[in-house]
């Protein structure tokens, strides 16, 4: 596996004086994500994308982009992910076919999109794959305190480097099930979502995902399709974050620091009163 | 034009206390990028990007993404920008022809890329415009001590959400002559570069390109087509953005303070004496 730190020799310049020093830099390389299928034809293969990625996870990484981008479905559907230097193959068992028209829906390539405005967001949007109802959650204010602590104790890259976005999946209680870093803040939830769907715990009806920065659309989309009901952020939301939370009943929390936070939608999932803690995760 | 700030209300929750307030969100809008041109059989159009934005300085936004991209090399090819709700038509003169393989490295429709790698990387780098001998330049170290408190006064946006990146381009002066905000860092960097490219001032081969946050490869890229020799991030680069600064004589800049700073290339250009400043900026 390619390291996800790299060392280098830098000068660094304080008040005047400089000194040099060895440095630690989060590692940025691009992979290749490239899906195989079987065809009534035969064998098809297609390269879906290529991404700027910190090496690690590169298998769930892939999984979780073809999950998130609608591409896949389930990962029953995948036959093997095989790993390479910078490309990842994920091959489909014989019978599956993968939603390609999904993968164009970022980049036109004629001009059948038509008039913008509300055509181009719907030409954005994904499709979630889960509709049933979800289980009611309701969880205490105060969990949401000390989650930030517990990402940052264990985000062991951007302790060396400075250098990297981190998604963090949590359970009602508060523990971090999960933890993916990565120089895209979109890899590090895609990593962290295909690293949950191996283990078949989707829907993640009952988990909050936690960003260490800011929430833009693209996140929410991606936790609205692995069926997550709360996130939080370290940083401010979009509006448009705002706006997808809102449409798919997600609880967003913005600015969360140790002893506040600001909530932007759902906030009948948090329940303010610390002597009254009730986590219930029954479907309704 | 619409609005780069959105109002809401939003329940503020600070130590088990719950109180509602209006708050502001840094607008995310999705931008389509259309490209308009005329052929020998007639006059063609191509939708080339959606990029989620904030809105404002749309038609900089596509001139400089369709510069820094390598598809249009020059101002002087537009005949004009029709910037609309959500996308904006660039229409290229009669006989200028748009590069579009250029538009594709990015979304590979075919398995031509072949194995990857070397090949993956190379697919995803842009050809410089500007290949002629870049003037000698050498600044002050005291000089970047001051680019972050001005960039933050000039920041109108974030001020008030906490949402935006800024990029400000600084003559050797100190000077912040150009700032741009966005949701996205890459956008705000070509908002920068296209608001360049209508004075005329490409190559920026004098210019020092400020960064609000970290230092990713693309933002690299992007500096490096416009000609800009010194960029400085507040934030960590990556390991591919240091290499693609080494590669072309970029002076990169990282952990920017009131300071002190870290330099991970072309640290000829910084000089350090205080007493001994000197400002050459004439071509070699």
């Amino acid at each position: 596996m390619q390291p996800s730190v790299a060392h280098i020799k830098i000068k660094k310049i304080n008040a005047g004086e400089q000194t040099e020093v060895e440095d630690e830099l989060a590692v940025e390389e691009p992979l290749e994500i490239q899906l195989g299928w079987h065809q009534s034809t035969g064998y098809a293969q297609k390269n879906i994308s290529v991404t700027m990625r910190t090496p690690g996870n590169d298998a769930e990484l892939a999984a979780g982009f073809l999950f998130t981008e609608g591409i896949v479905q389930h990962i029953d559907q995948i036959q093997h992910i095989l790993p390479q230097q910078n490309s990842v193959l994920v091959t489909l068992k014989p019978g599956e076919v993968p939603q390609l028209q999904q993968a164009e829906r970022n980049f036109f390539t004629t001009s059948s999109c038509g008039v913008c405005g509300k055509t181009g967001i719907d030409a954005i949007k994904t499709a979630p794959v889960f509709t049933q109802p979800r289980p009611e959650l309701v969880v205490p204010a105060s969990l949401f305190y000390g989650l930030q602590h517990t990402l940052q104790q264990k985000q062991v890259v951007f302790e060396t480097t400075g250098g990297l976005h981190a998604a963090g999946l949590f359970n009602v209680n508060g523990d971090c099930v999960l933890l993916r870093e990565d120089v895209g803040r979109h890899n590090a939830v895609d990593k962290v979502i295909g690293a949950a769907m191996q283990p078949g715990l989707l829907p993640l009806h009952q988990y909050i995902l936690l960003l260490s920065g800011r929430a833009g659309f693209e996140l929410i989309q991606k936790a609205v399709m692995a069926g997550i009901p709360v996130i939080a952020a370290v940083g401010a939301p979009s509006s448009m974050a705002v706006q997808m939370a809102i449409e798919h009943d997600v609880t967003l929390i913005g600015f969360l620091r140790t002893d506040r936070f600001n909530v932007y939608s759902g906030g009948e999932r948090i329940n303010l009163d610390p002597q009254k803690i009730v986590i219930k995760a029954e479907p309704r």
